[in-house]
Protein backbone atom coordinates (compact mmCIF):
# COMPACT_ATOMS: atom_id res chain seq x y z
CA UNK A 1 0.00 0.00 0.00
CA UNK A 2 1.34 3.48 -0.97
CA UNK A 3 0.20 6.52 1.04
CA UNK A 4 1.72 10.07 0.54
CA UNK A 5 2.57 12.35 3.63
CA UNK A 6 3.17 16.45 4.44
CA UNK A 7 5.09 17.06 7.26
CA UNK A 8 4.33 20.83 8.41
CA UNK A 9 7.32 22.75 10.11
CA UNK A 10 6.08 22.43 13.46
CA UNK A 11 6.73 18.60 12.93
CA UNK A 12 10.58 19.60 13.12
CA UNK A 13 10.73 19.98 17.17
CA UNK A 14 7.44 18.31 18.25
CA UNK A 15 4.48 15.48 17.62
CA UNK A 16 1.75 16.65 15.55
CA UNK A 17 -2.03 16.58 14.74
CA UNK A 18 -2.78 14.26 11.80
CA UNK A 19 -5.25 14.83 9.39
CA UNK A 20 -6.61 12.15 6.97
CA UNK A 21 -7.84 12.78 3.31
CA UNK A 22 -9.31 9.99 1.43
CA UNK A 23 -9.83 10.45 -2.48
CA UNK A 24 -12.11 9.31 -5.14
CA UNK A 25 -12.50 7.43 -7.61
CA UNK A 26 -9.48 6.32 -9.40
CA UNK A 27 -7.54 8.67 -7.83
CA UNK A 28 -4.03 7.38 -5.94
CA UNK A 29 -2.03 8.89 -2.95
CA UNK A 30 -1.05 11.87 -5.50
CA UNK A 31 -4.26 13.85 -6.60
CA UNK A 32 -4.74 15.36 -3.51
CA UNK A 33 -0.90 16.93 -2.96
CA UNK A 34 -0.75 17.97 -6.06
CA UNK A 35 -3.68 19.55 -6.33
CA UNK A 36 -5.63 20.40 -3.74
CA UNK A 37 -2.88 23.35 -2.79
CA UNK A 38 -4.03 22.10 0.90
CA UNK A 39 -0.10 22.23 2.18
CA UNK A 40 -0.02 26.05 2.31
CA UNK A 41 -2.94 25.57 5.18
CA UNK A 42 -1.32 22.00 7.12
CA UNK A 43 1.35 24.11 7.38
CA UNK A 44 0.02 27.04 8.92
CA UNK A 45 -2.36 25.37 11.31
CA UNK A 46 0.84 22.66 11.87
CA UNK A 47 -1.30 19.65 10.84
CA UNK A 48 0.38 16.61 9.04
CA UNK A 49 -1.30 15.48 5.71
CA UNK A 50 -1.68 11.66 5.38
CA UNK A 51 -3.05 10.45 2.02
CA UNK A 52 -3.58 6.97 1.22
CA UNK A 53 -4.58 5.52 -1.88
CA UNK A 54 -7.96 4.21 -3.16
CA UNK A 55 -7.44 0.94 -3.17
CA UNK A 56 -5.06 -2.10 -3.11
CA UNK A 57 -3.36 -2.82 -6.41
CA UNK A 58 -1.72 -5.59 -8.18
CA UNK A 59 -3.58 -8.12 -6.01
CA UNK A 60 -3.39 -10.77 -9.01
CA UNK A 61 -7.24 -10.68 -8.40
CA UNK A 62 -8.70 -11.69 -11.80
CA UNK A 63 -10.54 -8.70 -13.30
CA UNK A 64 -9.03 -6.09 -10.98
CA UNK A 65 -8.74 -3.28 -12.98
CA UNK A 66 -11.39 -3.84 -15.44
CA UNK A 67 -13.88 -0.87 -14.04
CA UNK A 68 -12.53 1.95 -12.86
CA UNK A 69 -15.72 2.29 -10.47
CA UNK A 70 -14.36 -1.21 -8.79
CA UNK A 71 -11.85 -2.91 -8.26
CA UNK A 72 -8.48 -0.92 -8.19
CA UNK A 73 -8.78 2.50 -7.14
CA UNK A 74 -12.40 2.20 -5.94
CA UNK A 75 -11.85 0.33 -2.40
CA UNK A 76 -14.85 2.49 -1.01
CA UNK A 77 -13.43 2.00 1.71
CA UNK A 78 -14.79 -0.85 3.38
CA UNK A 79 -13.63 -4.24 4.23
CA UNK A 80 -14.82 -6.79 1.55
CA UNK A 81 -16.37 -10.49 3.18
CA UNK A 82 -17.29 -11.84 -0.64
CA UNK A 83 -14.45 -14.01 -2.82
CA UNK A 84 -12.11 -12.94 -4.39
CA UNK A 85 -12.39 -9.97 -2.49
CA UNK A 86 -11.77 -10.44 0.98
CA UNK A 87 -9.12 -11.97 0.20
CA UNK A 88 -7.08 -8.46 -0.02
CA UNK A 89 -9.97 -5.41 -0.46
CA UNK A 90 -9.81 -4.44 3.11
CA UNK A 91 -9.91 -1.01 2.94
CA UNK A 92 -12.06 -0.12 6.07
CA UNK A 93 -9.53 -1.49 8.63
CA UNK A 94 -6.16 0.30 6.53
CA UNK A 95 -7.49 3.29 6.96
CA UNK A 96 -8.43 3.00 10.94
CA UNK A 97 -5.99 0.95 12.18
CA UNK A 98 -2.57 -0.59 9.78
CA UNK A 99 -2.08 3.29 8.31
CA UNK A 100 -2.38 5.18 11.63
CA UNK A 101 0.09 2.55 13.10
CA UNK A 102 2.42 2.64 10.27
CA UNK A 103 2.17 7.18 10.25
CA UNK A 104 2.86 6.61 14.02
CA UNK A 105 5.87 4.64 14.14
CA UNK A 106 7.64 6.38 11.14
CA UNK A 107 6.55 10.27 11.65
CA UNK A 108 6.02 12.90 14.57
CA UNK A 109 2.57 12.26 14.89
CA UNK A 110 0.53 12.61 18.03
CA UNK A 111 -1.99 10.47 17.41
CA UNK A 112 -4.30 11.90 20.28
CA UNK A 113 -5.24 14.11 17.64
CA UNK A 114 -6.93 12.80 14.50
CA UNK A 115 -9.27 13.80 11.94
CA UNK A 116 -10.37 12.90 8.53
CA UNK A 117 -11.57 14.27 5.33
CA UNK A 118 -12.15 13.17 1.57
CA UNK A 119 -13.51 13.83 -1.68
CA UNK A 120 -16.75 11.90 -3.19
CA UNK A 121 -15.70 8.02 -2.29
CA UNK A 122 -13.07 9.41 0.27
CA UNK A 123 -15.97 11.66 1.64
CA UNK A 124 -18.24 8.71 2.10
CA UNK A 125 -15.22 7.28 3.60
CA UNK A 126 -14.64 9.75 5.69
CA UNK A 127 -17.90 9.99 7.12
CA UNK A 128 -18.31 6.20 8.09
CA UNK A 129 -14.43 6.12 9.86
CA UNK A 130 -15.31 9.03 11.51
CA UNK A 131 -18.71 7.86 12.84
CA UNK A 132 -17.68 4.53 13.51
CA UNK A 133 -14.74 5.69 15.28
CA UNK A 134 -15.79 8.52 17.43
CA UNK A 135 -12.84 8.46 19.92
CA UNK A 136 -10.14 8.32 17.46
CA UNK A 137 -10.78 11.39 15.03
CA UNK A 138 -11.66 14.38 16.63
CA UNK A 139 -13.00 15.76 13.63
CA UNK A 140 -14.79 15.38 9.97
CA UNK A 141 -15.65 16.92 6.89
CA UNK A 142 -16.37 16.28 2.88
CA UNK A 143 -16.16 17.43 -0.17
CA UNK A 144 -19.27 16.09 -2.41
CA UNK A 145 -19.50 12.65 -0.83
CA UNK A 146 -20.64 9.61 -1.83
CA UNK A 147 -23.50 10.73 1.33
CA UNK A 148 -26.34 7.58 0.71
CA UNK A 149 -24.15 4.31 -1.07
CA UNK A 150 -26.58 2.20 -0.17
CA UNK A 151 -29.43 4.66 -2.64
CA UNK A 152 -26.56 4.99 -5.10
CA UNK A 153 -25.42 3.02 -8.33
CA UNK A 154 -22.15 3.70 -7.52
CA UNK A 155 -22.40 2.15 -3.90
CA UNK A 156 -24.76 -0.12 -4.92
CA UNK A 157 -22.18 -1.88 -7.25
CA UNK A 158 -19.71 -1.68 -5.01
CA UNK A 159 -21.41 -2.97 -2.08
CA UNK A 160 -23.25 -6.02 -3.18
CA UNK A 161 -20.24 -7.35 -4.61
CA UNK A 162 -17.35 -6.40 -1.55
CA UNK A 163 -20.38 -7.17 0.94
CA UNK A 164 -22.51 -9.70 -1.14
CA UNK A 165 -26.11 -9.27 -1.49
CA UNK A 166 -27.58 -9.00 2.09
CA UNK A 167 -28.05 -5.37 2.69
CA UNK A 168 -28.41 -4.95 6.63
CA UNK A 169 -24.66 -5.38 6.33
CA UNK A 170 -24.29 -2.65 4.12
CA UNK A 171 -26.04 -0.03 6.61
CA UNK A 172 -22.55 0.01 8.41
CA UNK A 173 -20.86 1.54 5.54
CA UNK A 174 -23.80 3.90 5.06
CA UNK A 175 -23.31 7.60 6.18
CA UNK A 176 -27.23 8.61 6.19
CA UNK A 177 -27.67 5.30 7.78
CA UNK A 178 -25.00 6.10 10.60
CA UNK A 179 -25.86 9.38 11.28
CA UNK A 180 -28.97 7.96 12.48
CA UNK A 181 -27.54 4.71 14.51
CA UNK A 182 -24.87 6.78 16.34
CA UNK A 183 -24.75 10.54 15.39
CA UNK A 184 -21.21 12.46 15.82
CA UNK A 185 -20.15 14.20 18.31
CA UNK A 186 -19.13 17.41 16.92
CA UNK A 187 -20.47 19.89 13.84
CA UNK A 188 -19.54 17.97 10.24
CA UNK A 189 -18.59 20.27 7.68
CA UNK A 190 -19.65 19.06 3.92
CA UNK A 191 -19.03 21.44 0.84
CA UNK A 192 -21.09 20.82 -2.15
CA UNK A 193 -20.74 22.12 -5.73
CA UNK A 194 -24.72 23.14 -7.19
CA UNK A 195 -23.39 22.04 -10.74
CA UNK A 196 -21.71 18.95 -9.56
CA UNK A 197 -22.80 16.59 -12.67
CA UNK A 198 -23.31 13.63 -9.56
CA UNK A 199 -25.09 15.31 -7.05
CA UNK A 200 -28.66 14.39 -8.18
CA UNK A 201 -28.08 10.44 -8.74
CA UNK A 202 -24.82 9.46 -7.06
CA UNK A 203 -24.32 11.88 -4.57
CA UNK A 204 -27.44 12.39 -2.68
CA UNK A 205 -26.06 14.99 0.18
CA UNK A 206 -29.78 16.09 0.23
CA UNK A 207 -30.14 12.21 1.97
CA UNK A 208 -27.68 12.65 4.79
CA UNK A 209 -29.13 16.25 5.24
CA UNK A 210 -32.60 15.05 5.99
CA UNK A 211 -30.52 12.25 8.08
CA UNK A 212 -29.06 14.90 10.12
CA UNK A 213 -32.11 16.40 10.65
CA UNK A 214 -34.17 13.71 11.74
CA UNK A 215 -31.31 13.47 14.94
CA UNK A 216 -30.57 16.89 15.06
CA UNK A 217 -26.89 16.21 14.49
CA UNK A 218 -25.32 19.31 13.58
CA UNK A 219 -24.13 19.77 10.21
CA UNK A 220 -22.73 22.53 8.40
CA UNK A 221 -23.75 21.84 4.49
CA UNK A 222 -22.92 24.40 2.55
CA UNK A 223 -24.07 24.30 -1.42
CA UNK A 224 -21.46 26.50 -3.81
CA UNK A 225 -22.93 27.93 -6.36
CA UNK A 226 -21.45 26.97 -10.10
CA UNK A 227 -18.84 24.39 -8.44
CA UNK A 228 -18.35 21.49 -9.95
CA UNK A 229 -16.77 18.03 -8.83
CA UNK A 230 -13.16 18.63 -9.69
CA UNK A 231 -10.30 19.16 -7.36
CA UNK A 232 -10.49 23.30 -8.62
CA UNK A 233 -13.62 22.96 -6.48
CA UNK A 234 -11.80 21.00 -3.70
CA UNK A 235 -8.75 23.87 -3.89
CA UNK A 236 -11.53 26.54 -3.27
CA UNK A 237 -12.38 25.66 -0.12
CA UNK A 238 -9.87 23.37 0.85
CA UNK A 239 -8.57 26.46 3.75
CA UNK A 240 -12.07 26.02 4.88
CA UNK A 241 -11.70 22.62 6.00
CA UNK A 242 -7.95 22.62 7.46
CA UNK A 243 -9.78 25.55 9.32
CA UNK A 244 -12.56 23.03 10.66
CA UNK A 245 -10.43 20.46 11.62
CA UNK A 246 -7.32 22.43 12.71
CA UNK A 247 -9.95 23.97 15.79
CA UNK A 248 -10.93 20.42 16.56
CA UNK A 249 -7.12 19.16 16.66
CA UNK A 250 -6.09 22.22 18.54
CA UNK A 251 -8.27 22.84 20.83
CA UNK A 252 -7.03 22.58 24.78
CA UNK A 253 -3.60 22.13 23.62
CA UNK A 254 -0.65 22.19 25.75
CA UNK A 255 1.33 23.91 22.31
CA UNK A 256 -1.86 26.47 21.48
CA UNK A 257 0.34 29.93 21.18
CA UNK A 258 2.55 27.81 18.92
CA UNK A 259 -0.59 27.62 15.99
CA UNK A 260 -2.58 30.42 14.69
CA UNK A 261 -6.00 30.23 15.14
CA UNK B 1 -3.08 25.92 -30.16
CA UNK B 2 -4.57 25.21 -26.61
CA UNK B 3 -4.08 27.77 -24.04
CA UNK B 4 -5.56 27.87 -20.59
CA UNK B 5 -7.35 31.25 -18.62
CA UNK B 6 -8.18 31.57 -15.23
CA UNK B 7 -10.73 35.07 -15.16
CA UNK B 8 -10.93 36.44 -11.70
CA UNK B 9 -14.09 37.42 -10.07
CA UNK B 10 -13.28 40.91 -10.97
CA UNK B 11 -13.52 40.05 -14.84
CA UNK B 12 -17.21 40.14 -14.76
CA UNK B 13 -17.70 43.91 -14.05
CA UNK B 14 -14.48 45.50 -16.03
CA UNK B 15 -11.35 44.49 -18.23
CA UNK B 16 -8.36 43.09 -15.80
CA UNK B 17 -4.35 43.16 -16.29
CA UNK B 18 -3.15 39.23 -17.72
CA UNK B 19 -0.59 37.60 -16.13
CA UNK B 20 0.83 35.10 -18.66
CA UNK B 21 2.36 31.86 -16.90
CA UNK B 22 4.75 29.75 -20.35
CA UNK B 23 5.64 26.48 -18.49
CA UNK B 24 8.79 24.23 -18.82
CA UNK B 25 9.87 21.18 -21.05
CA UNK B 26 7.07 18.68 -21.20
CA UNK B 27 4.35 20.76 -20.05
CA UNK B 28 0.95 21.36 -21.75
CA UNK B 29 -1.77 24.59 -20.80
CA UNK B 30 -2.67 22.49 -17.81
CA UNK B 31 0.29 21.40 -15.57
CA UNK B 32 0.46 25.07 -14.05
CA UNK B 33 -3.51 25.64 -13.63
CA UNK B 34 -3.93 22.14 -11.60
CA UNK B 35 -0.76 22.38 -9.73
CA UNK B 36 0.26 25.65 -8.78
CA UNK B 37 -2.32 26.70 -6.28
CA UNK B 38 -2.13 30.23 -8.31
CA UNK B 39 -5.87 30.68 -8.97
CA UNK B 40 -6.27 31.87 -5.13
CA UNK B 41 -3.88 34.81 -5.26
CA UNK B 42 -5.14 35.78 -9.12
CA UNK B 43 -8.36 36.29 -7.67
CA UNK B 44 -6.88 37.75 -4.45
CA UNK B 45 -5.64 40.57 -7.17
CA UNK B 46 -7.82 40.86 -9.69
CA UNK B 47 -5.33 39.39 -12.09
CA UNK B 48 -6.81 37.12 -14.91
CA UNK B 49 -4.28 34.20 -15.82
CA UNK B 50 -3.01 33.00 -19.74
CA UNK B 51 -0.93 29.79 -19.58
CA UNK B 52 0.01 28.74 -23.63
CA UNK B 53 0.92 25.17 -24.23
CA UNK B 54 4.60 24.47 -24.16
CA UNK B 55 4.71 23.91 -28.53
CA UNK B 56 2.82 23.24 -31.55
CA UNK B 57 1.51 19.70 -31.68
CA UNK B 58 0.74 17.34 -33.96
CA UNK B 59 2.18 19.28 -37.07
CA UNK B 60 3.07 16.25 -39.24
CA UNK B 61 6.81 17.56 -38.72
CA UNK B 62 8.59 14.09 -38.89
CA UNK B 63 10.32 13.09 -35.47
CA UNK B 64 8.51 16.12 -33.36
CA UNK B 65 7.66 13.56 -31.14
CA UNK B 66 10.97 11.77 -30.74
CA UNK B 67 12.50 13.85 -28.01
CA UNK B 68 11.38 15.30 -24.77
CA UNK B 69 13.87 18.49 -24.74
CA UNK B 70 13.06 18.89 -28.30
CA UNK B 71 9.71 19.33 -30.63
CA UNK B 72 6.30 18.45 -29.39
CA UNK B 73 6.44 19.97 -25.64
CA UNK B 74 9.93 21.97 -26.35
CA UNK B 75 8.84 24.87 -28.28
CA UNK B 76 11.69 27.07 -26.15
CA UNK B 77 9.49 30.47 -27.34
CA UNK B 78 11.96 30.76 -30.09
CA UNK B 79 10.79 31.94 -33.62
CA UNK B 80 12.66 28.72 -35.53
CA UNK B 81 14.35 29.30 -38.69
CA UNK B 82 15.69 26.40 -39.61
CA UNK B 83 13.58 23.68 -42.02
CA UNK B 84 11.35 21.69 -40.99
CA UNK B 85 10.89 23.57 -37.50
CA UNK B 86 10.24 27.38 -39.33
CA UNK B 87 6.52 26.10 -40.71
CA UNK B 88 5.56 25.92 -37.29
CA UNK B 89 7.87 26.38 -34.47
CA UNK B 90 6.81 30.31 -33.89
CA UNK B 91 6.74 30.28 -30.02
CA UNK B 92 8.30 33.74 -29.45
CA UNK B 93 5.78 35.63 -31.80
CA UNK B 94 3.15 33.24 -30.81
CA UNK B 95 3.47 34.42 -26.66
CA UNK B 96 3.90 37.62 -27.78
CA UNK B 97 1.67 38.51 -30.53
CA UNK B 98 -0.75 36.11 -31.01
CA UNK B 99 -1.90 35.35 -27.78
CA UNK B 100 -2.67 38.48 -26.67
CA UNK B 101 -4.44 39.34 -29.97
CA UNK B 102 -6.55 36.18 -29.16
CA UNK B 103 -7.17 37.00 -25.71
CA UNK B 104 -8.14 40.34 -25.59
CA UNK B 105 -10.34 39.43 -28.80
CA UNK B 106 -12.04 36.58 -26.39
CA UNK B 107 -11.55 37.87 -22.87
CA UNK B 108 -12.22 40.88 -20.70
CA UNK B 109 -8.01 41.82 -20.70
CA UNK B 110 -6.63 44.74 -20.27
CA UNK B 111 -3.92 44.56 -22.48
CA UNK B 112 -2.17 48.06 -21.24
CA UNK B 113 -1.56 46.18 -18.17
CA UNK B 114 0.49 42.82 -18.77
CA UNK B 115 2.96 40.60 -17.11
CA UNK B 116 4.60 37.74 -17.33
CA UNK B 117 6.60 34.94 -15.55
CA UNK B 118 7.54 31.17 -16.31
CA UNK B 119 9.09 27.93 -15.13
CA UNK B 120 12.34 26.42 -16.02
CA UNK B 121 12.58 26.88 -19.98
CA UNK B 122 9.10 28.92 -19.35
CA UNK B 123 11.23 31.35 -16.80
CA UNK B 124 13.92 32.08 -19.71
CA UNK B 125 11.20 32.49 -21.97
CA UNK B 126 9.26 34.79 -19.50
CA UNK B 127 12.88 37.17 -19.65
CA UNK B 128 13.10 37.38 -22.97
CA UNK B 129 9.89 38.48 -24.03
CA UNK B 130 9.89 41.01 -20.91
CA UNK B 131 13.46 42.27 -21.92
CA UNK B 132 12.24 42.32 -25.95
CA UNK B 133 8.71 44.07 -25.42
CA UNK B 134 9.24 46.47 -22.34
CA UNK B 135 6.60 48.59 -23.28
CA UNK B 136 4.58 45.33 -23.36
CA UNK B 137 5.31 43.47 -20.40
CA UNK B 138 5.00 45.69 -17.09
CA UNK B 139 6.68 43.18 -15.12
CA UNK B 140 8.63 39.41 -15.01
CA UNK B 141 9.43 37.28 -12.74
CA UNK B 142 10.66 33.33 -12.71
CA UNK B 143 11.42 30.20 -11.26
CA UNK B 144 14.31 28.24 -11.42
CA UNK B 145 15.01 30.17 -15.54
CA UNK B 146 17.09 28.25 -18.14
CA UNK B 147 18.66 31.40 -17.44
CA UNK B 148 22.09 31.10 -19.82
CA UNK B 149 20.73 28.57 -22.54
CA UNK B 150 23.78 29.42 -24.82
CA UNK B 151 25.70 28.02 -22.06
CA UNK B 152 23.36 24.68 -21.32
CA UNK B 153 23.11 21.63 -22.70
CA UNK B 154 19.58 22.36 -23.26
CA UNK B 155 19.66 25.14 -24.47
CA UNK B 156 22.36 24.89 -27.58
CA UNK B 157 20.34 21.43 -28.10
CA UNK B 158 17.16 23.53 -29.27
CA UNK B 159 19.27 26.57 -30.39
CA UNK B 160 21.33 24.77 -32.72
CA UNK B 161 18.42 22.82 -34.66
CA UNK B 162 15.78 26.03 -34.37
CA UNK B 163 17.98 28.83 -34.67
CA UNK B 164 21.04 26.70 -36.62
CA UNK B 165 24.69 26.83 -35.79
CA UNK B 166 25.44 30.90 -35.68
CA UNK B 167 25.87 31.64 -32.23
CA UNK B 168 25.25 35.64 -33.08
CA UNK B 169 21.48 34.88 -33.47
CA UNK B 170 21.40 32.83 -30.55
CA UNK B 171 21.81 35.75 -28.34
CA UNK B 172 18.41 37.61 -28.81
CA UNK B 173 17.42 34.60 -27.07
CA UNK B 174 19.45 34.21 -24.33
CA UNK B 175 18.48 36.03 -21.04
CA UNK B 176 21.86 36.58 -19.53
CA UNK B 177 23.33 38.33 -23.05
CA UNK B 178 19.85 40.35 -23.35
CA UNK B 179 19.88 42.02 -19.71
CA UNK B 180 23.63 42.97 -20.67
CA UNK B 181 22.23 44.35 -24.16
CA UNK B 182 18.59 46.22 -23.15
CA UNK B 183 18.59 45.60 -19.20
CA UNK B 184 14.98 45.99 -17.87
CA UNK B 185 12.75 48.72 -16.44
CA UNK B 186 11.88 47.52 -13.27
CA UNK B 187 13.55 44.84 -10.82
CA UNK B 188 12.89 41.41 -11.66
CA UNK B 189 11.93 38.48 -9.31
CA UNK B 190 13.66 35.14 -9.35
CA UNK B 191 13.22 32.19 -7.36
CA UNK B 192 15.84 29.41 -7.21
CA UNK B 193 15.66 25.96 -4.63
CA UNK B 194 18.94 25.24 -3.77
CA UNK B 195 18.40 21.48 -4.24
CA UNK B 196 17.34 21.71 -7.85
CA UNK B 197 18.95 19.49 -9.71
CA UNK B 198 19.46 21.12 -13.07
CA UNK B 199 20.11 24.08 -11.18
CA UNK B 200 24.35 23.55 -11.86
CA UNK B 201 24.64 22.53 -15.39
CA UNK B 202 21.25 23.40 -17.08
CA UNK B 203 19.87 26.86 -15.51
CA UNK B 204 23.06 28.91 -14.64
CA UNK B 205 20.95 31.22 -12.53
CA UNK B 206 24.10 32.34 -11.50
CA UNK B 207 25.36 33.64 -14.59
CA UNK B 208 21.94 35.18 -14.68
CA UNK B 209 23.07 37.24 -11.63
CA UNK B 210 26.41 38.19 -12.72
CA UNK B 211 25.28 39.72 -15.92
CA UNK B 212 22.87 41.53 -14.00
CA UNK B 213 25.23 42.40 -11.47
CA UNK B 214 27.31 43.67 -14.64
CA UNK B 215 24.84 45.88 -15.86
CA UNK B 216 23.49 47.26 -12.60
CA UNK B 217 20.05 45.76 -12.89
CA UNK B 218 17.80 45.41 -10.28
CA UNK B 219 17.46 41.80 -9.57
CA UNK B 220 15.70 39.80 -6.54
CA UNK B 221 17.87 36.74 -6.47
CA UNK B 222 15.99 34.21 -3.67
CA UNK B 223 17.68 31.17 -3.34
CA UNK B 224 14.75 28.67 -1.47
CA UNK B 225 16.73 26.18 1.06
CA UNK B 226 16.22 22.69 -0.09
CA UNK B 227 13.61 22.96 -2.47
CA UNK B 228 13.56 20.97 -6.12
CA UNK B 229 12.38 21.77 -9.30
CA UNK B 230 9.04 20.84 -8.93
CA UNK B 231 5.84 22.34 -8.80
CA UNK B 232 5.71 21.80 -4.82
CA UNK B 233 8.54 24.53 -5.46
CA UNK B 234 6.26 26.66 -7.37
CA UNK B 235 3.36 26.81 -4.95
CA UNK B 236 5.24 27.40 -2.15
CA UNK B 237 6.18 31.12 -3.53
CA UNK B 238 3.57 31.61 -6.17
CA UNK B 239 1.80 34.28 -3.49
CA UNK B 240 4.71 36.23 -3.64
CA UNK B 241 4.98 36.36 -7.72
CA UNK B 242 1.77 36.84 -8.09
CA UNK B 243 2.15 39.86 -5.75
CA UNK B 244 5.31 40.98 -7.72
CA UNK B 245 3.29 41.67 -10.63
CA UNK B 246 0.07 42.72 -9.15
CA UNK B 247 2.08 45.66 -7.64
CA UNK B 248 3.48 46.40 -11.26
CA UNK B 249 0.07 45.92 -12.65
CA UNK B 250 -2.23 47.65 -10.68
CA UNK B 251 0.01 50.44 -10.29
CA UNK B 252 -1.48 54.27 -11.11
CA UNK B 253 -4.85 52.57 -11.94
CA UNK B 254 -8.24 54.47 -11.86
CA UNK B 255 -9.56 50.76 -10.11
CA UNK B 256 -7.47 50.83 -7.18
CA UNK B 257 -9.01 50.67 -4.61
CA UNK B 258 -10.71 47.94 -5.59
CA UNK B 259 -7.97 45.86 -5.24
CA UNK B 260 -6.13 44.39 -2.18
CA UNK B 261 -2.43 44.94 -2.14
Amino acid sequence: MRFAVYEPPQASHESVPVLYFLSGLTCTEENFMVKAGAQRFAAKYGLMLVVPDTSPRNTGILGEDDEWDFGTGAGFYVDAITQPWASHYQMYSYVVHELPTAIAENFPANLDRQGIFGHSMGGHGALICAMRNQEQYKSVSAFAPIAAPMRSPWGQKAFSRYLGEERETWRAYDASELIKQVGYHSPILIDQGTTDKFLAEQLLVEAFEQACQEVNQPLNLRYQEGYDHSYYFIASFIEDHIRHHAIALLQSSPVDSNYQL
